[in-house]
């Protein structure tokens, strides 16, 4: 789509005051791990936007290397291929250390982008933070992860002088742990979080009406690619669980996925079935999910997938019974939703809605926190 | 409220990875130019943040000067008073020049906080931008007035490596004005902009059901205080246009309050009258508006007060006939909400919904805006 057009006659605006100008230039080296459809689709923002970004804004973006999981380029293979990732490559057994060796290599400054799903990346944040590396991820296992570890993350990070940014997280690119962040760092007190985390959920629930049996619509969702490839991921509410750890975390709790009460929309018997057995037994959903929805209606309400933080850290992930004149009613397709309620926001709640999953949005989110690094690095000497 | 809670157990996590750390203090020189409802706010707010911030992210505070529009106080008229706005202070007549030069005056970081809604003091903007003078503003003059202006200011903001934030500006505390810079600079294409940007408006529509004549609703809204002390300054629409004219800069379009298609409530026989005269004669608006309540239902629809901006630059501020469906029928008392429809959110948009005015969101907005700059501040030496 083209947003050109030929009225009115003047030009576009440039961007507005940057926090850094072409007058001092800023350098900053970059090295993406996990190279699958987020990073991929974060790889063709960059290339798109380098240009741009280094004539407006001074900031130099040199992509230094790409690390798969058994494999990883480095730019000192070719200097040629700076900037341009895929076309002839030599590629070499990955090996993390080396790679992010490789790109702190140079004068300036460096950053990692973690597009991985790989316990082994989170596991290394605090070293590379702590050697001043920074690093950006919509990977939730870090900000989810071990309470310990998410402690050490942090202390490097102030240690180091280096950064951490994961909006991405939670909801893709939608303004999420930014907005959160900035309501507890502004004084204000969180009172409650309300939303709906899963797309997929969203969407079942959404269907959910009583006239096809809920399996039929899992199959849908399944054939379209709105589920993971084993649809138990997201049943389960783990990954909606995660999400509310890294919120409940932003807001000061010392929350573990193991505080939060996830209520499985997988049977007990299902939980055990290899994957292609479980498809084949999806039926066994149809009677408790119809069940739930006929409690619901004889309640007059809608049966929504929530997660729920309260005042006192508390937290849950259920299917629940919503009023029809609640928010959570009228989202469309996947949708996903948060609500913060805060001393601030107390009458009503501050919302934000919209996409919540896909490879563009998410690493849109990662690029967003890319950007806010790099504004507040200091220009090359 | 108090949101201290006795389990879990655990002590509360400390703020995440910090752009700054205690061990490299920032220091920030500020000056508040407007004490209003928000400035108060705001410095009500900054003085219970001081403490904190000093001691957690080591960005040290200090308030240098406060600017009414007839007086001002300095911090040299007594040290001790440094941070402490109220009390015996010593006022002197405003010189909105030989102010900034107070607050620029010591080492190190200064920042000009305008929460007045005067000309006098966007016409300043560039100047204190071009001296190194950050700036932070919930007052629209400057982001929607005359473009030349609004260009010289970002081109000083450029050469001084100084910053001019403006989220408050647009519906106060909600992340809108960010959001939308993210999208464009992370290579997104605005396709279109929706949103209902005045709570008063928001509020008649939402309340005018054709049970009370819209005179008597607006009568309340007047006694609530959710009106201007002059109704019309909500009627006429032209604040909403100032925050269209802001977002559609944002994006790229160059944009004046004359290119915006405004629809104003007001009748025109009323439009010159005395305030105290219109305030005597709301009936008239009773009969135009119960015609558009009955036109809406006629097309099965609902009455919204909607601001637009298309993919061509294009912009209207108007009453509309939206679907019951639509999400604008579904907000509640005086919430603000704003839609982002881009080439990567276009089967649903990024919307962005919550109260959008008021003394303590609007200060922090500008607060979160400060914190943003503070980020980038190259630590003391």
């Amino acid at each position: 789509m083209d947003i050109a057009v030929a009225e009115p006659a003047q030009p576009r605006l440039p961007p507005p005051a940057p926090a850094w100008s072409p007058a001092r230039p800023r350098r900053l080296a970059l090295g993406l791990i996990g190279p699958g459809r987020v990073g991929s689709a974060l790889l063709d923002q960059l290339q798109r936007a380098r240009a741009r970004l280094a004539l407006d804004a001074g900031l130099e973006l040199a992509l230094r290397g790409v690390a798969a999981s058994r494999r990883m380029w480095l730019d000192c293979d070719d200097p040629e291929l700076n900037g341009r990732h895929g076309g002839a490559q030599t590629w070499r057994p990955a090996d993390l250390d080396a790679f992010a060796a490789h790109v702190r290599g140079g004068e300036g400054h460096a950053l990692l982008i973690d597009c991985s799903a790989h316990e082994a990346v989170a596991a290394r944040y605090a070293g590379w933070l702590a050697a001043g590396l920074h690093v950006v991820t919509p990977n939730k296992l870090a900000a989810s992860g071990p309470l310990d570890r998410w402690r050490a993350i942090r202390r490097a990070a102030a240690q180091g002088g280096a950064r951490l940014r994961y909006e991405a997280t939670v909801c893709a690119g939608l303004p999420v742990v930014q907005t959160l962040r900035d309501l507890v760092d502004t004084g204000d007190e969180l009172l409650a979080v309300e939303g709906m985390f899963s797309g997929t959920l969203a969407w079942l629930c959404n269907r959910h009406d009583g006239r096809q049996p809920f399996s039929a619509l899992l199959r849908e969702a399944h054939a379209l690619g709105y589920t993971e490839p084993d649809p138990r991921a997201d049943l389960s509410g783990a990954d909606v669980a995660r999400k509310l750890v890294i919120l409940a975390r932003e807001a000061g709790w010392p929350l573990s996925l193991e505080d939060v009460e996830v209520e499985s929309l997988v049977p007990p018997a299902l939980d055990a079935l290899p994957p292609e057995d479980f498809l084949q037994r999806l039926d066994a959903l149809d009677a408790p999910m119809a069940a739930r929805l006929a409690q619901a209606r004889e309640a007059g309400g809608v049966l929504r997938h929530v997660a729920r933080l309260d005042r006192h850290g508390r937290a849950s992930v259920r299917l629940a019974v919503l009023p029809v004149r609640h928010a959570f009613a009228h989202t469309r397709l996947t949708d996903n939703i948060v609500q913060f309620t805060t001393r601030r926001y107390c009458d009503n709640p501050l919302t934000v809605q919209g996409p919540g999953a896909g490879p563009e949005v998410t690493a849109a989110g990662v690029f967003a926190d890319l950007l806010r690094i790099a504004e507040a690095l200091e220009p090359a000497a």
